[in-house]
């Protein structure tokens, strides 16, 4: 067994986006954990602060999207497919300040699971779903967002 | 005249962003142009990056919910007034990945005016503007946003 097999797939995810990713070492984000079916990012308040001393919404909106693109990444890894996953279009509400650290959960909205997903990819190297992410703070949800994800064979890329 | 006078508006809301939102420091933003009705920011490419060597999804969120909301600020701090604005909710269309420096633009959706927005704000001490960003790459719209922005009588902060 190789070095890569060993390690698990939320570490997987966190080393990928953190080294692919700048803006993400700067959010000192962590893949906190992976159940399968759903994905739970965190990331300190320190960094993602405003000017008003709570979390950024630019933080917020990057920590949403992030944690549906990585549940989607790792839906479709666990089948070895490697495509390339795009966000397509996101509506985001932001219902009150978070003034402590962050903690971002993703899942499937109401309608096609992620392995109906991962199974039209196989079948026809073209999927899209719609996720759901949201941000609790202190007993109520802070920021929510549905998200519209495309997952495509990967492509060569030429500036 | 004291020193704050001497910088332009433009100028006084990069340094401001700079200094209370880390995130920013990490985009590399600065402040392009404000016209009265419409704001410009940019971003180098390189700190603002995803996995496939476009612009990350989270930095466009990120860079059009600032230009929006500077937009809001140098119009209401032009009538010397200094509300906490805040972001409520936002929708964003994807359409074309973004392979070079961000320039981002901002201006009032059809509609309520930011002249309207601002007498609202005189009256009540409470203003909603729906505000309208796009970033454009290659001759076409990369991605655009609509978002509304409440401005409200600023308050102490207790954590």
């Amino acid at each position: 067994m190789n070095r890569i097999a060993d390690i698990s797939p939320g570490q997987f995810l966190e080393e990928e986006l953190l080294r692919t990713i700048p803006l993400t070492r700067a959010m000192q984000l962590r893949v906190q954990e992976f159940t399968g079916v759903g994905l739970e990012l965190r990331a300190p308040l320190l960094p993602n602060v405003n000017d008003k001393g709570c979390a950024f919404g630019g933080s917020m909106a990057s920590l949403m999207t992030l944690a549906c693109w990585g549940l989607a990444r790792l839906a479709l890894r666990e089948r070895d497919f490697e495509p390339d996953i795009y966000v397509q279009d996101s509506q985001i509400e932001y219902l009150a300040p978070v003034w402590g650290d962050l903690a971002v959960r993703a899942l499937a909205a109401p309608g096609p699971t992620l392995a109906d997903f991962v199974d039209m990819y196989a079948q026809r190297g073209k999927a899209r779903i719609t996720l759901l992410a949201s941000i609790d703070w202190d007993g109520q949800t802070a920021a929510r967002m549905h998200a519209r994800f495309v997952a495509k064979r990967r492509q060569e890329y030429t500036e």
